[in-house]
């Protein structure tokens, strides 16, 4: 088995990267989540015609910054780790790649700048950098409680789908182009606003047939929209009161953030001393 | 009694059609929800003028073909069952009966477009086709949910009707022409666009009185709007406990896709060897 | 005691117009019924104005048919009870008296068409006359789940319209004149607008911080939305649980619509031979 | 220890401002409550032009009348307990405060009318003035149960708006300048406005690929808002179970509304003869 331990500067560098249990681990993990808020404002900031124009160069500069702390921070994580593919090909890992290449990219793709919302996602790490256990015990109920209603959540979307086709439809050969309705996806887009009760208003019917078939759909969107309430809401209670009985039957431990050198899996508990995914020691 | 077996081209004929067992029954049922799906994007594709102006030809011929392939599905349908009247007036009966004839009908009849909008019904076979046996589950656990909680549902309706009919005159008196509350009907309507929290904003009031009512209004709504999500969300609670408790007490078996050849019927037991509708050999 | 029976022109007058045993009492209910309804059909037709020119006379010979009968109904109504100060002073008889008036009201009155709304009230009849026991039932259960929780849903109203005051003076102070927001109470309007997830945009805010603030105040009615769902919901599925008990302790009987031809109260056992409510014979 | 009882006058004037239980104290009560009442008022009706331009004088006298009763209240109140500074610093204490100088203040500072917003938070005391016990115990009860689901909803608000810098950034992308996403931010703000259901139509998408992803937003925003309303249901009907145990095992008193006059402390037990927070006699 491949179960000797790292060469030692690989290893400071894991736990500085991967752990937040040391002094430098912590400032690099506060450092990264500071970057990476600078950075999801960069793109904003961009974005805006006139902040873009005056401080241009600025702007570039600091996003240059970013893309090249984002870059020596992938490339450490991936030669700190035992086997790189995993995290390579792991959520984060793709996650990482892309927000750090737009930069680049910008210099031989023009489109590339989609990539930039990508790098919202990294947001994500706050759970782990600030030590959230607490925070992530509460996301992976509700990440469970959806999970559970999945299913149904599925079919009653599948069946909204089907009802605002034929909705729309209908509202198409009722209303016609002067009202907006132009065509039957255009219909059924207006349908779904409706139905969700979002209601723009940049399309509403005008004639009195018309309104009187928007005031049905707007009746059935309202018992409507109590279903997935229903579905989740059930679902959380069962949830809340499954966790109160398993406290009651089943021991627990505190885990902590520390992740394992070799597979990079986090949630070990605090007396571990050996992965419990690869077995490979801590 | 009419016990008798089919002759066998008829049954292999109700093979492939109803049932999904052998592997041409699939075939067919893949091809079948592939069609259904491209009938819909046709009818939603015609709409669009610029796409019709271009390809007017090419869509018209795939509606051809969607239509004669329908066509002798639907007969198909009707020689290869002993009870060819039940499936014929049966739901999925008539939908597809409706789903076949708008291109015939469009010769003779000018408004008969509106019969397309029927298909989005056919995909409702989905969880048939796709053996989703699990989603069938959900959904009757759904419409168990729905059921029993109809009453209520009614009664809150009517009373929201009720109301919408007094808040719409009374906006009608307050506000009057200028504001776009034109006629009581139409301020009923501005009433439900409110009461839903859909908001589109083609007519919004615009005196102060006008605007206090509006508010009032809005904050009925807003607890209007728990009434039918608390009766959904207790009803499908209540479901799943009584669900939990049934599988304790009473003993469950699954059942399969096959239809009886004789009424149609589908959701038998696996081991069942008669219909449990008619009795007929499955 | 004021115990004797009525005379038996009143007694069979009580009859057919209070109670729905007899066939005479049938039909009466039944016609009464289709009358409210064209009642309310006609004010609505009176206020389209297209309607209203063309058909001026004839909507107003039937205004007059549908008045002199509500008229002789309410006389009648008076005539036929012992007591009849306690039926012109409940909830009905304001509504029967307020739903007769308006036609004779408007030779002396301009603005008496503002009664007209009140006759809407009168289709909640439907509830008595079509003897709808178990819709009764369950829009008592609904009264009971509203009634239990009415003092946490004025807390939380209360609330909200403080949060709204708040709100909309900040966004009065930041956004000012040329959005929309021109005084205090309209930006009050506005933020009950966006609170309560309406959003008509007829006022809508323009500068980025009036944006940003709008975002908060968004995601908080997000929020505050969930709570009135979250007290009725609790409380219908309480009810639901006691009524479940209930059934299990205390004995039930049927009750049927018959009126006590005394005090006018209803839902007297079928078995009963005296009100519950004055003791009066049955 | 500092246990001396306070000197007559004070003692007195603590009873009156402080609690409602004798004659004084309540009338107080009540004409601060009207007081609040018309402060919040004259800050509406200076804001509406037409009326500011007519009743400018009268508006300002009555300001000035407020303000200098305000005043006069804030400093007896001061004087009147044995720490001033636990009230200066406490919730109602600042409020007191910054409803206060607004009036002074504008003759120094200019923008300084921002802070006659927070007067709208003093109307939050009518819980206390009007003794509503049972409110209290209502408000309190929400509390406890939003407190509970504070966490969940702050997990949930995390990943919602993460979820909207993305799909915000996406929509920039696809629709451009034209459709009024002329920046990120922007983008953002009109996913917030799509994803909470509210739906303003300021901005709107107009090309096809841009109403499509609106309309996938629309029903994620469907299924979102299920959440938050699915944890408060789910927090009030455990909290409400759990308040019908806490009655059958643990005995409860009835507090009331008086304040110790050392620490201004409230909810004290009715037959408690000191303080159970600073241990000062009552």
């Amino acid at each position: 088995m491949d179960n000797k331990p790292l060469p030692k500067w690989q290893n400071t560098l894991h736990e500085i990267i991967y752990e937040a249990d040391t002094p430098a681990g912590k400032f690099f993990d506060l450092m990264l989540f500071v970057l990476i808020i600078i950075s999801v404002i960069l793109v904003m900031l961009e974005s805006v015609q006139e902040i873009d124009q005056k401080y241009h160069k600025s702007l570039l500069a600091m996003e240059w910054i970013v893309t090249i702390f984002f870059s020596i921070e992938y490339i450490a994580r991936i030669i700190s780790i035992k086997k790189p593919w995993k995290y390579i090909f792991s959520f984060y890992g793709i996650i990482d790649f892309l927000s750090t290449i737009p930069l680049y990219l910008s210099y031989i793709l023009a489109g590339s700048q989609v990539l930039l919302a990508v790098r919202a996602f990294r947001l994500l790490r706050i759970f782990r950098i600030l030590k959230l256990v607490k925070f992530i015990g509460e996301a992976s109920q509700l990440k469970k409680a959806l999970k559970a209603s999945r299913t149904k959540i599925a079919v009653f979307i599948y069946v909204v789908l089907i009802l605002s086709v034929i909705l729309g439809t209908m509202m198409y050969i009722v209303e016609g182009n002067e009202a907006g309705f132009t065509s039957i996806p255009r219909s059924i887009y207006w349908t779904v606003v409706t139905l969700t009760t979002v209601g723009y208003g940049d399309i509403t019917p005008v004639t009195s047939l018309g309104q009187f078939l928007a005031t049905v759909i707007m009746i059935l969107g309202y018992g409507i929209i109590a279903v997935p309430t229903g579905i989740v809401t059930a679902e959380i209670a069962k949830s809340g009161k499954d966790d109160k009985k398993d406290i009651d039957k089943e021991p627990m431990v505190h885990v902590n953030t520390q992740a394992c050198p070799c597979c990079g899996i986090g949630g070990h508990r605090d007396d571990a001393s050996h992965c419990y995914n690869c077995g490979h020691g801590l």
